[in-house]
């Protein structure tokens, strides 16, 4: 009997994308214009394969990302490449999109980008002074009112934990449960431009957007700080703060 | 005899501009697309004035400002303008413009935004990886081989004090002397993001881009650190090396 080997290879990659001119990661029977489509056209063009690939999530049209993961299948039958050959053939493929490919590595066949992570984090702009910005409107949102950084920094700490997140639950989110754990939320500034740093497991839908509009309107003293304990408690997503603009968002780092 | 009270009040104004699409800050005849010229002619459709403006320095086209000093006067003979209404009407009339006014001020009649200056403030901005920049590559300039920052930093003390420049100035610099006294370089690393800031009082055309070439040529071990001793002592032009492209360089601050 002769041995069969297999030719198949699981390649991790990490993703860097400007999502402002896309229609979000995930690929739309409407539109080629997503992350996911545009990634999985390159491989096809210098591949000739038809090759899936698989996100660590999804991000929302607009929003960015510093670190996404995703893996996929190679089929190396007839094409015995390189990792870092593929990775230059996918890049030289996507040289007129705002995504790049910034490392490809071989991973186990069962790993899977989505499934198998520990823990996510995003980062999510602002840009708080009264004149709009000159540069980076796509990846910054402007707030011309004035925010208090100690005043957001002590309502976030209401979220940290587990809680029913239903208050900053998009209406079309398709989680199983409105349960989430939120592992940190470190809020930083560096003159007029102010930074949410936010770590979990997963999200739902919306979920950072929504905690932002909320956080904005207790930085601006529209709310008081305890009335996020209140926001938590109510379950409704009527009583939380607007949706944050996409702009601001960037998804940062995945941990496996 | 009646007492005659002037009606010209001076202002001094912080602009922010992306340099990208324009033709440098200084005015030209051939060509609207300048800083000046935009500035200026905002001024003129919302006062009906024809004002010049003077601004802290030139840059050249595709250099940006954070925080770059003019002057100008406004008559107020038939217009009672507060500064704040004169700041938010030149930023109507500059919305469609990558140019901002972030702050105007009333400031004494002999103000001259060049020639009162203390000192100045540049930073340029690389990013230092193999991969292509996804967001901002009109503001940020790439280097995909690796940069050690300690030897640009050890080469970059050589620069500091007063010397003759002319191994740094351009063909067409206009200065009277190239001697220039440096009073600090300091080079930073945030992960692929290296960022050289640099103040003097003032600079020779091209010099700071002209410094950053060479201490790149040194940082990718091109060049041995000491070379810019002899670069220096050269004062010749073909020594050093290449100008670095405009789009990494921001005026940042003035010191009055």
């Amino acid at each position: 009997m002769s041995e069969v080997t297999s030719k198949i290879q699981r390649y991790k990659c990490v993703i860097e994308y400007e999502g402002t001119h896309y229609f979000g990661w995930q690929k739309q029977a409407n539109t080629s214009e997503t992350i996911q489509t545009k990634i999985e056209t390159a491989l096809f063009n210098f591949s000739h394969q038809q090759i899936e690939i698989f996100g660590s999530g999804r991000t929302d049209a607009g929003v960015h990302a510093l670190g996404k993961v995703a893996h996929f299948d190679f089929d190396h039958s007839h094409q015995d490449y390189e990792p870092f050959k593929i990775l230059e053939a996918i890049n030289a493929h996507l040289r007129d999109t705002r995504i790049t490919v910034l490392a490809i590595e071989k991973a186990a066949p069962d790993f899977h980008a989505r499934f198998d992570a520990k823990q996510r984090s995003y980062d999510y702009h602002i840009l708080n002074r009264y004149a709009r910005p000159t540069f980076n409107k796509n990846i910054i949102t402007h707030v011309p009112y004035s925010l208090s950084l100690s005043k957001m920094q002590a309502a976030a700490e209401y979220l940290i934990g587990t809680h029913d997140l239903s208050s900053f639950r998009a209406r079309h989110c398709q989680a199983k449960s409105p349960v989430k754990s939120i592992d940190t939320i470190t809020i930083t500034q560096n003159g007029d431009h102010i930074v949410f740093h936010i770590s979990a497991k997963s999200f739902l839908h919306h979920q950072i957007r929504n905690m932002v509009g909320t956080l904005c309107h207790i930085g601006s003293n529209k709310w008081p700080v305890e009335k996020m304990s209140e926001i938590i408690a109510a379950r409704d997503r009527r009583v939380a703060g607007p949706t944050a603009p996409p702009n601001g968002l960037f998804f940062k780092e995945i941990i496996y």
